[in-house]
């Protein structure tokens, strides 16, 4: 199910082609979000055309609307939205958590600073129990249970090509105790996961563990053996990964040292994190897939991605100053939103204006530039010069992707 | 400016070229809404690839943000948005007088009930008089006085192809001495409008004049005398058409009648007019080019056209009884989102979910319908054969486009 092709010389760093039961997927990979069914403001042409073979739907607000009956009736996920290739689903454990622990989950995944209380979403955690964990819908208020196998029944009925396992994504201020119960609860669910999706899961679907384990490097250790040693085909490496990013990659690089000794054909999924700086840093040691909302989102908040020494990657379209620019939203960039020479100063009127075209137009830009760099990363491990191109990306080179290379 | 190609021994109705500055728009056509600057949804490449050739941009709009001034520094409306063909501009008259008389004109552009007041745009009418219209700003609350040179300025900074005169846009519920007087003025302002035109407007640019006279026939074909008398190059027709369509249609043809005795080489407008019963009926009877947030509109709503013998066009994807459809939007449809194999189950989700991704694909579904409309109306009166044409789509034919003509 995963053939590597290049191994780093001087890293985790690698190469290579997840077949799925929908089609390959070139690793390591970004992998763009469908959160309810489709790529906000993309449809699956625009998606398929920037070059991506892999998107990722949430369980958790597919259960909420439309639910898996319906989507099942569709013929699957696939067929409901349109989107040919392979999907990537998760388990539904992140949401809803992050309605439990929400401000500090918040905080880690997207550096931002706590917010108190999720009033915006109506939704609540009511108990976390070793059958599963009990939630209130943001939408109907309703109660609901979500355990190891109504998730996996769930990701069943969507009919993903890869399915992860129910995990607890425990915070980052809980105690050293704390998450080791949690992890151990975990690995239990994980072994309940892979017994259902034994007896009922749909052909051609593989099933990631998640290696949890906060910021303890024994913790780590241990959860990336367990999950390695209960056969699931792929790892994912979820939950708290620090209070900096350099405490994140760190971590990161914990589980990626131990999976490389005792799984290292297994491919590896990094949960949640996409920032440019960090999807270069989880390449070099050893991802071979990310999600995150962090590209669609800044660009709905009229934020593009750039080249940046200064580590931001990051132009704020929205601020005043880019009222009356003229420029390109990146000098020779091939994205189709940069190729149909809009400027700065426009993209931020329509953002002003609240056009949703400006959201499209940024989105475009954005995923093409995470594509196109992790195209790069592609290249460069594989002509054996990824310490050269991640350092020439880090000084502020603009990613050339698959078009410069041929 | 304008070469009449076909014209149809049984109508009005006849097919040409607009020879613009920045291009060819065959006719009859459907000049789809970029109200700000952007076709709401789409960019300027998805618009182009469903076979549009004009856009239309809105004055008033534009005039409040972002503003004449930025879009000259930027070259223009064209080069603004990035829109390279052909583009009609307003005079901003019909919004400015919507904030006046706004629940009766809304209520004559799209048939709804009246509303009570305009507190949503916060902006308001405080005077017309012979100078322009004074107004508050609903952005800033600010005053701001369009007078007739001063629509013609904004409309050159923008650089549109062809500007529209500004013009009073009457209600239907005033008396015919209130018409009458406002016509007069508007024939006033005409002349202001194409003195001014003649010293400083951009070269290039076409100035349509436009017949009012409400409902009156007399004032109506006084109108269109004068307007085409002015000698400017086309003729938009505007104002209250009545009170439903019947009527509409035949305060159209009063105009479109005398204007093929006075002036029957040059290009006529319908102004906000553009259900499907009102194109086709529009064509019968001579008008070249329509524009109308109808199809955009309704697309963000989670409607979508479709042949309807019973004559609504359209079918409400926002109900509850699409959730389970696997059903195309339309069959055999060749619009990007029928051929993607999109079903109006999934369309109905996400209008539900709020997905803007839905409000584009009914977008290009409802704008590669009218294109498709259009298509076969200018084909049908080149091969002679309107009147079976229209009777066929009027009994629920699906227009065909240019693909199947080849």
């Amino acid at each position: 199910m995963f053939e590597i092709r290049t191994r780093a010389r001087d890293s985790l760093a690698r190469t290579g082609t997840l077949h799925l039961a929908h089609g390959d997927v070139r690793t390591p990979a970004f992998v763009p979000l469908a959160t309810r069914g489709a790529v906000k403001t993309l449809d699956p042409l625009d998606v398929q055309g920037l070059g991506y073979e892999m998107v990722l739907g949430n369980t958790f607000h597919l259960l909420l609307s439309p639910g898996p009956e319906l989507v099942a009736q569709f013929g699957g996920l696939h067929e409901f939205m349109r989107w040919p290739g392979p999907i990537i689903t998760d388990s539904g454990g992140f949401q809803v958590f992050s309605m439990g622990h929400g401000s500090v989950a918040d905080e880690i995944k997207s550096r931002r600073p706590p917010k108190t209380g999720r009033a915006q979403t109506g939704g609540a955690i009511l108990e976390i129990s070793e059958a599963g964990v009990r939630f209130r819908s943001y939408l109907d208020g309703g109660e609901r249970l979500l355990t190891p196998e109504s998730s996996m029944a769930v990701q069943a009925s969507l009919g993903s090509d890869i399915a992860l396992v129910l995990d607890e994504c425990t915070p980052f201020h809980v105690t050293r105790d704390y998450t080791a119960r949690s992890t151990e609860r975990t690995h239990r669910w994980l072994g309940r996961c892979l017994s259902w999706h034994e007896q009922y899961g749909p052909p051609g679907q593989c099933v990631y563990g998640i290696v949890q384990g906060g910021v303890e490097p024994d913790l780590r250790a241990e959860s990336a053996e367990v999950v390695a040693g209960s056969g699931c085909p792929g790892v994912a490496i979820g939950g708290s990964l620090g209070q900096d990013k350099a405490q994140m990659h760190e971590v990161v690089k914990w589980s990626t040292a131990v999976l490389e000794r005792v799984a290292p054909e297994r491919p590896r999924h990094l949960l949640g994190i996409g920032e440019i700086d960090d999807l270069i840093a989880g390449v070099e040691v050893g991802i071979d897939t990310f999600d995150c909302a962090v590209p669609t989102r800044l660009a709905r908040h009229g934020v593009a991605l750039v080249p940046d020494p200064a580590g931001r990657w990051r132009v704020d379209l929205a601020k005043a100053r880019w009222r009356d620019s003229r420029a390109p939203v990146l000098e020779d960039c091939p994205c189709p939103t940069c190729r149909a020479g809009h400027t700065r100063g426009y993209l931020h009127y329509l953002y002003r204006a609240g056009e949703t075209t400006g959201a499209r137009l940024l989105t475009l830009h954005n995923l093409s530039f995470v594509a196109r760099l992790m195209e790069d990363l592609r290249a460069a491990i594989d002509a054996g010069r990824l310490a050269e191109v991640a350092g020439a990306l880090r000084a502020g080179a603009a990613p050339m992707g698959a078009a410069a290379q041929a």
